[in-house]
């Protein structure tokens, strides 16, 4: 029988990039990061203004994406997925060029049960089909012939209309449970 | 009225790594490369036995794909079907790592009038859709839901069974004619 393909996001989904730049900004400048505003459709909103040119400038460097943060229970659950689906990681990431080689050594790193087949860098979604996909952003999801997940991440959580999938213990219960 | 959507592939159809690797074979080696054998289906195949373990060394190097010659015509053709197709450049490229920036920047300084959503580097083109493909595999074409056009390549000059696109002036009569 033909596997069900599911797409995976990376940002956000798998990686944490909002964890990092927080981490970061905080060491750097201390306080003042405004949570609240991060729950209007883009974390980077949430940094001060006057610094939000670094924050971009960050998005920009190379090294950033290679040494993001795991979400927790990704690898554990993605392993499952990898032996019952046929899975592929899709990212939003030619706007980045100097993360490119970056995300594909990252995904190397953390998930080695994948291989170079299964990645897909690009900028716009609407290219890609399949029966499922996992994305915490509604513009990539709203094209999608298949099935479509918003995986909950601050800046989407007033978003409606879309089946949710809190984290990956809660996938779990969904595609192997 | 919805455009129709064009997937173009790089290499052998828009970019010429054959011909840059044929060049500095010459360069640093001489003679010997059996152009008979290219015609075979891979045109790695055409270099001395040997020597083919350089020739796989050079397509992982950074730079490689960063300074390949430009197909003919391609640049005017691709302009005129921008305009009046929905265009994608898509590359099986995650195989080459060092490749990924190198194709972006390559693709920029060339084919300027592309933007960064305009590309998909990626290992499998299973995933892709549209309502027509270029490209010079069929193991990319085969899968394809689209109208399949075979760019016609040294390998793959036996094959049957696609409608093949001779040179970029041969698309402009097919898609801008």
């Amino acid at each position: 029988m033909k596997k069900e393909r599911i797409i995976i996001d990376m940002d956000e989904v798998i990686a944490d990039p909002m964890g990092a730049m927080i981490d970061w900004y905080l060491r750097e400048f201390g306080g003042h990061i405004d949570f609240a505003r991060m729950l209007e459709g883009s974390w980077s909103i949430g940094f001060p203004e006057e610094h939000r040119h670094l924050i971009r400038e960050r998005l920009h460097q190379p090294g950033f994406f290679r040494h993001l943060p795991v979400m927790a229970d990704s690898v554990r659950v993605l392993e499952g997925l990898n032996e019952r689906y046929d899975l592929f990681i899709v990212s939003a990431a030619t706007e980045f060029p100097n993360s490119l080689k970056d995300k594909h050594d990252w995904l190397q790193e953390h998930f080695p049960f994948l291989n170079w087949k299964q990645l897909v860098l690009c900028g716009d979604k609407r290219l890609v089909t399949g029966d499922h996909m996992i994305d915490d952003h509604v513009r990539h999801l709203e094209h999608f012939p298949g099935k479509r997940w918003l995986y909950s991440s601050p800046h989407n959580l007033s978003v409606t209309g879309y089946d949710r999938i809190r984290d990956w213990k809660h996938a779990e219960e969904i595609f192997l449970g």
